[in-house]
């Protein structure tokens, strides 16, 4: 397989995940659905282009906010980013394609959740990324275990290791150091795979074909399961709290967000991640033995869901 | 006089300033009080220390969130950061007090504003910062005219150049890129006085001495103005919208945020300047002739508020 045949095919599957997952969360919402914006970078000289399409759902009855982007774009580098990536100071060309979803719930009984797939040339290199993890904001032992039970089964299917690489590397990735926190409680995440053995690229494309339809059966099943459940006031300002530790990890510390701003990418299609309503309580405690202080000490010290 | 002296005049005006302004916003408050910590920094081998004293007021009838910080820290900056700030790649000795305050009325039609000076020491090297900005979500042209004629009106007891120079700094300071808009209407920020003029040192740190009651006479009046006007749930929204872009500054571009953190610094006071409540809202566009988009559109083109 060439590497215009790769770029074609990771970029169908990225397409198809959008498209998917889309139309699973128009099929929980009643009336509310995705607003669509195709939208195209700036061209320079010919040496930059290629574009987008953003979609977002506001304002339903489940999702407060969802979000799902596909792009395919590429250019040059900035010898910065060259540098990040591929550990050479230069300005590199770069072609990249990916999808990826976050999702917000308007019930705090129902999980937050990311996702994303990707495909990075940059010069003489190639590799795919991604993964998906969950930000609930009240724990459910059972919701977690069956999302990285899903999660671990899908991995197994391509090699014995990737999930217990993929949940720590999850873990290490989705961490809040100024607050001792992990963002939620984990899922997984991989990146770089086949940077430096390009004979295994094709497999590990395989392996992120697998993640839409492995997403939609770890995650979906949550929702259904939690997001009639009645909540109160108290519970939804919590969320709005916990919300903030989420857009704290985006703008402080999210390669995404980064990579998206130095390659001049689309703002809002780069924010669309962001949470629809987040508050900042100066030194939040929550109370002993609460739900809420249950939750922060899982964020505070990870497990282990799924037996090996 | 000494750099210990200096320290320590500088310290007084910070403490004091801390004093005066809490003291001004609960004059304000009917009930509402500012809540106290003092907080040591962890001390490693005697090479780290200091501490500081943060001071927030939440849920007041004017204010609905009111932090301001008085800190005096000092140890060893890691080499990234000596190399930023004295450009020597090397760990360096530094000494390090300020106060700072950010204010996020509850009414809309009260600006938000910031207002922060310092002294920094590191190595052979010592200067002072500082500044104060406006942040409204609706524009009164008044009010902005006011704020700048009374810090240009201090900066000319100084130089007759600082306040030309110092707003336009401030105009280059809090913008964020990736929106095309500055944080808010401005005002005056200034940064690295006497660090390659030693023998001015002392004529800068009366400049900042004055910061205080300038900052008492440009933002309360403003305040008094407008607090009691009424306010529908759509501008509390906008409010909200607005503040998010507060949140992307300080998380993304503020240097103090970033330098708070790799000092090792308290996260809840540093963190104590974001928004009570913001909300991301997908692609806003303001209504055309809104008194939104007249706020947006100043945003996006400062403008000079005083005639030289």
């Amino acid at each position: 397989m060439t590497e215009i045949h790769i770029r074609e095919r990771a970029t169908l599957i990225f397409r198809k995940m959008q498209e998917q997952l889309c139309t699973a969360v128009e099929q929980l919402e009643p009336t509310a659905r995705f607003r669509e914006d195709r939208w195209d970078r700036e061209t320079a000289a010919g040496t930059q282009g290629g574009g987008g399409i953003s979609r977002v759902l506001e304002g339903g009855q489940i999702f407060e906010k969802a979000g799902m982007n596909f792009s395919a774009v590429h250019g040059k580098l900035i010898p910065e980013m060259s540098k990040i990536l591929v550990g050479i100071e230069t300005e590199l060309p770069f072609y990249a394609s990916g999808a990826s979803l976050v999702f917000h719930p308007l019930s705090p009984h129902v999980p937050a959740v990311h996702a994303n797939i990707r495909y990075i040339e940059a010069g003489q290199k190639a590799w795919v990324g991604g993964g998906t993890d969950l930000t609930p904001s009240y724990l459910v032992e059972d919701d977690c275990v069956h999302f990285h039970q899903t999660l671990k089964a899908c991995c197994d299917r391509f090699s014995k290791d990737y999930y217990a690489r993929f949940k720590k590397w999850c873990d290490q990735y989705f961490y809040l150091p100024h607050r001792g926190e992990t963002r939620g409680i984990g899922g997984i995440f991989f990146d770089y795979l086949g940077r430096e053995d390009a004979d295994n690229l094709i497999s590990y494309l395989d392996f992120v074909a697998a993640i839409p339809e492995t997403f939609e059966n770890a995650y979906f099943p949550i929702v259904r399961r939690r997001m009639e459940l009645p909540f109160t006031k108290e519970q939804k300002h919590f969320q709005a709290i916990r919300r903030s530790r989420y857009a704290e990890f985006n703008l402080l510390y999210d390669r995404g967000t980064h990579f998206g701003f130095k390659t001049k990418g689309r703002t809002e299609s780069i924010l669309m991640s962001m949470p629809p309503l987040a508050s900042w309580v100066y030194d939040y405690q929550a109370p002993p033995e609460s739900a809420e202080e249950r939750m922060i000490q899982v964020l505070k010290a990870p497990r282990e869901w799924v037996a090996e």
